[in-house]
């Protein structure tokens, strides 16, 4: 039996449990009258915003699939995976926000009947964007393989990047659109209605709530699971590309894969990824599952209850790991290789755990800087993401480390297929958390009673956890995966060659080549003016909510008493309109300046451009997200009554902080994960022209 | 006659010029006697602090010396030679500090008579420190020439590092110890007096002005001396290493200097850097005299006449350097290679001064957001220092790529030596700032009159432009300087060799190397922890400050009242304990991590390492130093009258972006680019040592 066919049953499984998931949440209770009218809303907004952002990105993808059709040495059928990935990417993103936008009611709903119902409908409602995204994924590749596996070598090595550039492309405009909309429509919203007339969150006098609310949704869901679906392919594709190019003809190939002929050792080294992911997906079945609470419940109960998807999954998918790495024959060392890029995702989790849960020191430093004022918040907070940079780099480096002494460039690659095998889960609990915030704002906006509230806001305040965590799971994914591509690029563009059975790595290459030289210094500086674009976006859809949100208020008789009411499809306009104008210049550099350095500098400053970028973005990612999470909670410290509490002036300090932060925790920083994705798998992509450059210059 | 004598006559005539300098000012009025009694207290607290400082420093430098002269390998020559330049580095931010002192009130009582007195008493206080560093950077290397030139070649090679070593680490205490001194103080004076007690800057009430204006000293003016001073001298010691391991063996010696013999030609390529250093001190010596105003004065009388100064040095440097190069028979190309450093250096200042300067549109818009309140502020402005990054980078990318096709490494090498050769008089311009800043802040407590304190305040807004223009001028150099230390870090422990007349770049270093790649990661993880714990350690500093003034208030009675006299001293005294105890825990981090690098993960670690560090440290220096510069000035232009002026709510969000503002740019920022050179200075030291490990695991 052809061993596709265990990835397809895998993908099967879990889109068969997606299901059973959906068909498990459309049965629950919709709630009100009330209710329903304001998801309705939602709804109707997060699909307006979706449709509009795809009818954007069709134009962008169709021109991108057509320059690609008509480059020679390129040819259709890269241009066809293109597309077809663009397309998977929006499928993922559209299934999982759908989803999103019919749980939201819901949970709230069910939040009123008790906290564990509530949990387990936001979950499974979370869940289903996970598995959607592994079997879409995994599922995709294996389409590609029965249509051309076929063809000589070479061909399908260069299919297969153009389906991870197309999913790329779309994760890139979902994360910068939806991450500039959301976080527009939310600052606009709280300035204009918290500080400015001084109305509760959520209240629907402010015409800018539901767009705020879609927003969660465009932006944390549909973003996030193309992003992850894309570090998810792209990791296979990564260690296809340099199997196949034959990295692992090196030496140490038979003994990676000992007793093997060499051709035998290259099919295993090639299955070797598909099939760990496949066991990642049916540990992440199994995980989801292992999510549940018992009748007494307290927040440590229900973190425990996430606590124990996750971990269940990652132990599950290290004995499954193991199982393939048996069976195939390979050497107990790819195990490490794999163990450590496993072990290295969930402690960074932990780590920015650390640094943005209010229950430990350096948030909770953070809220009592708030007593001194608004600019000693930005600093604490702002040192605080910069120091938090230290584990993830070094967990990165030492997994590389590690993987490469197990098992050389193939051994790193396969960390990072190990990191991404529990995607399923880790994307569960983190989708849960904005259809949790979500049912929050319903629930203000619908007048629900105190305690339900209490409860949602339970619900969100682990969601706002387990967020953190899945974006510092993200980024390292993001960097191992960039790195994985930018080995497979040098490979394809043929700058690193085998020759003797030994891995021959050119002068030109050195750390000190002018060219690599000037490529490091251009590389690192995409992702800081990337993040001042993004972030100056924010800035002006915020304006436009404000002015919009005002002159209803100015406009709309009776709107302030309550009798009349808000028009709140014009912000979602507003929001929509403004956001996808402004995500165009940010993504079209990224696509556009790895091919200009490619044809002006040549491949060696192209690789130097690409580990440069990865370098600062890096760092630059954690750091926005770290501190942005940890000004966050440090409002939510005080918020629970530590330093005066609500209204002293060391929270108004601390709403400071969360304001800043918000564009950088939810716009600009992650946004980078996939810019750095990006710009390596077109690099990737485009080698067989690149090839030809030594250079304009 | 030998021709270091050429070096050793312009060091002594930019020491004569210092010398008369020195006098012009010292001859000056010193004003009222409460004028020389606040400069007297200010005088105190400086001197105060630096001798506490240089007490600590010399525990540090004796315990460096003696490890130093018990390694075997390295030997009691450079050890001698480290203490040479750790005492070159004191002596220069001594005088110079020792000088500011002594003009702050003269230029006060200077200020009375006239802008244009005022003026020129601020400014040449200022150009003794730029002549006092170029004349202590030439002859001290003149005389480690004397001394040691005779030696076998390799010997001298590895004394003359060890003198930059020194220099730096003394010139990394003083940045770091100063600027959070400088800042706790400004910070913690600013929040319990303007702030929380509503009286204005500078209040003699307020026991912390005087610690604010000791820090515009030790911070501004000792530190930024022994910065450049570093950088002054490494620069030429990166080129003369490159010389001698022999870079310019390569066929291309041949073709740099035409028509000579090969021994011939290198002897006049180890000349080369030091005489167009010697014609770039005459070329600022002139600069330094052409700085003067007619009597019709305005501020833009005053901003052309410092850059008639600094425009002309740069000219007549460039007319000196074509002529140093004309008589050592070297080709003119390596003209375009000195002209590329010396025109980047230019623009880079001019583009911070378009990205931090009120008169321009980044600036403005952050003025504008502050009406939407202190995120958007914060936002704004930390947006306009991340895309601030991109004219240093791309200039020094583009100096880079220039120099190295005009004269390969040489080139690079001699394009950093191009860039400092005006030192003399950026560094008076750059100088001059904190005088007319601290003349300011002494009108103000001598309650001289208003039309006085204009008068200061025009000199210190013109200090303030050219403050962030010598900034961005220190980071370029540094990060040139840096990277030309690199390169010969990699020829001294071997990893570059020549043979046959070639380059030989070995495959270890490749970009693609697991050993770079960890290395660039942990490298580029420097200078964001660096940058988190100063930015703590100013945090921790405010706090003692603010409660020392709070109990002076509260124990001495009528304080407040203007009866009774603050007890400043105090303030001063806590301000020195804490910076000089928080100052250590960083500056050692950067003194062990390259060697715990080297040794553990070998030379070639080292060597990504390095280039991590100068990637994520060159784009963060600039993004702090730019974003802080920023705010500063979007404070200054509300308060010009601007979006409802002084008081408005503008205002107060502007505040706060100051406050925000002051760590990064005057504490952790510049620290950075002395961070930078010192770990690549000490690699290259200690490259004997590390020579000898692969890496222990």
């Amino acid at each position: 039996m052809d061993l596709v066919w265990i990835c397809i049953i895998a993908g099967l499984v879990a889109a068969g449990v997606a299901v059973f998931f959906v068909r498990y949440v459309l049965r629950q209770d919709q709630g009100s009258e009330k209710i329903k009218e304001i998801s309705a809303a939602i709804r109707e907004g997060g699909l307006a915003f979706i449709h509009r952002e795809y009818r954007t990105l069709a134009i962008v993808v169709v021109i991108i699939a057509i320059v690609l059709a008509v480059i020679p040495s390129l040819g259709w059928r890269l241009s066809v995976a293109f597309v077809f990935g663009a397309l998977c990417s929006m499928g993922a993103g559209y299934a999982g926000m759908n989803m999103a936008l019919r749980s939201n009611g819901r949970t709230c709903a069910a939040a009123q009947k008790g906290l564990n119902q509530g949990l387990r409908v936001s979950f499974r409602g979370g869940a289903v964007m996970g598995l959607t995204v592994v079997s879409i994924g995994i599922i995709g590749l294996s389409i590609l393989y029965f249509a051309w596996h076929g063809l000589p070598e070479n061909e399908f090595l260069f299919i297969i990047p153009a389906y991870g550039t197309g999913a790329s492309l779309v994760a890139l405009f979902a994360r910068v659109g939806g991450g500039i909309f959301t976080k527009g429509a939310d600052a606009g919203s709280d300035l204009v209605g918290k500080v400015e007339a001084g109305i509760p969150e959520d209240d629907p006098r402010n015409a800018a709530v539901i767009a705020d609310n879609v927003g969660d949704n465009v932006g944390d869901v549909c973003g996030m699971g193309a992003d992850l679906l894309e570090s998810y392919v792209e990791t296979v594709i990564a260690t296809m590309t340099l199997t196949t190019v034959g990295v692992v003809i090196a030496p140490w190939l038979t003994n990676l894969f000992p007793g093997l002929s060499t051709d035998a050792a290259l099919q295993a080294a090639w299955w070797l990824p598909l099939l760990v992911m496949a066991g990642g997906i049916v540990a992440s079945v199994i995980g989801c599952f292992l999510v549940r609470v018992g009748e007494k419940v307290d927040m440590s109960a229900l973190l425990g209850a996430l606590r124990r998807g996750t971990l269940g999954a990652t132990i599950l998918a290290a004995v499954f790991g193991f199982l393939v790495i048996y069976f195939l024959h390979a050497s107990l060392s790819l195990f490490w290789a794999m163990l450590a890029g496993l072990v290295a995702g969930a402690l960074m989790g932990e780590s920015t755990n650390y640094f943005t849960s209010y229950a430990f020191k350096p948030t909770q430093e953070i809220s009592e800087a708030s007593t001194t004022g608004a600019g000693a918040t930005i600093i604490r907070g702002f040192a605080t993401g910069l120091m938090s940079t230290w584990p993830p780099i070094v967990l990165i480096a030492a997994a590389i480390a590690v993987a490469y002494y197990f098992g050389s460039f193939y051994g790193v690659a396969l960390a990072a297929v190990g990191m991404l095998s529990t995607l399923g889960v880790t994307l569960a609990t983190d989708a849960y958390g904005p259809i949790a915030d979500n049912a929050g704002g319903i629930t203000t906006q619908a007048g629900l009673p105190e305690e339900v509230r209490e409860k949602t806001d339970a619900l969100d305040s682990l969601g706002n956890t387990t967020a953190a965590t899945g974006k510092g799971f993200a980024i390292g994914a993001a960097a191992m995966n960039s790195l994985g591509l930018i080995l497979a690029f040098t490979m394809a563009v043929g700058i690193v060659t085998v020759s003797g059975g030994k891995l021959i790595l050119p002068e030109a290459l050195s750390l000190l080549s002018v060219p690599v030289i000037v490529g490091i210094f251009l590389g690192a500086l995409m992702p800081p003016v990337f993040c001042a674009m993004t972030m100056k976006s924010v800035g002006v859809t915020t304006s436009a909510i404000i002015e919009e949100v005002r002159r209803q208020w100015r406009e709309i008789k009776g709107l302030m008493e309550g009798t009349a009411k808000a028009e709140y499809g014009k912000c979602v306009d507003i929001a929509t309109r403004i956001s996808l104008r402004q995500m165009l210049l940010p993504s079209i550099m990224t696509i556009v300046a790895p091919v200009i350095v490619g044809v002006v500098l040549g491949k060696y400053a192209l690789a130097g451009f690409l580990i440069g970028a990865l370098a600062t973005g890096f760092i630059l990612a954690i750091t926005l997200n770290n501190a942005g999470g940890a000004w966050d909670n440090a409002k939510k410290w005080i918020e629970s009554g530590k330093f005066g509490g609500k209204g002293s002036d060391a929270h108004k300090a601390s709403v400071v902080g969360d304001t800043v932060g918000d564009p950088m925790k939810d716009t600009a920083g992650p946004s980078l994960n996939i810019m750095l994705k990006l710009m390596s798998v077109i690099s990737l992509m485009l080698a067989p022209v690149i090839m030809h450059f030594g250079g304009l210059i």
